[in-house]
């Protein structure tokens, strides 16, 4: 049985913050799971962000950019 | 009677975010009403985001940077 196709990310906005999320974690050699843990969320949450299925709130964005040792406003800048 | 003391912010990064969004907002010369009507959200929303009362989304963190006619990540650099 073929696997259902990937939702769509609920905005440009959500769907391009993941990627960068993505981009970041795989530069890093993260996996989903080492980088969950190390921010202290579920892995399944940091899938869901990473495929832009999730309008994440402020503290959540922050803890994602602590985990990646980023600024938060690299993974925001631009997005419309 | 005294008016009540106002609550402080949730967190120090929604109460910085706030500050920021207040001082740009003012330096525009723009109302609480004015700016919440070019966003298209209520006024009461953004005084309790400028107060650091709200952990705000994504889209609305987006949607508030428009308003302001500034770069997203401007409004969150830094913050932790």
């Amino acid at each position: 049985m073929p696997s259902p196709s990937p939702k769509p990310p609920i905005s440009p906005a959500a769907g391009e913050f993941g990627a960068r999320v993505r981009a970041r974690r795989e530069a890093m050699g993260l996996s989903q799971e080492a980088l969950a843990h190390e921010g202290g969320f579920h892995w399944t949450f940091l899938g869901q962000v990473e495929r832009g299925q999730r309008n994440l709130s402020l503290h959540n964005i922050l803890k994602i950019a602590e985990a990646l040792d980023v600024d938060p406003g690299e993974l925001v800048t631009g997005l419309r």
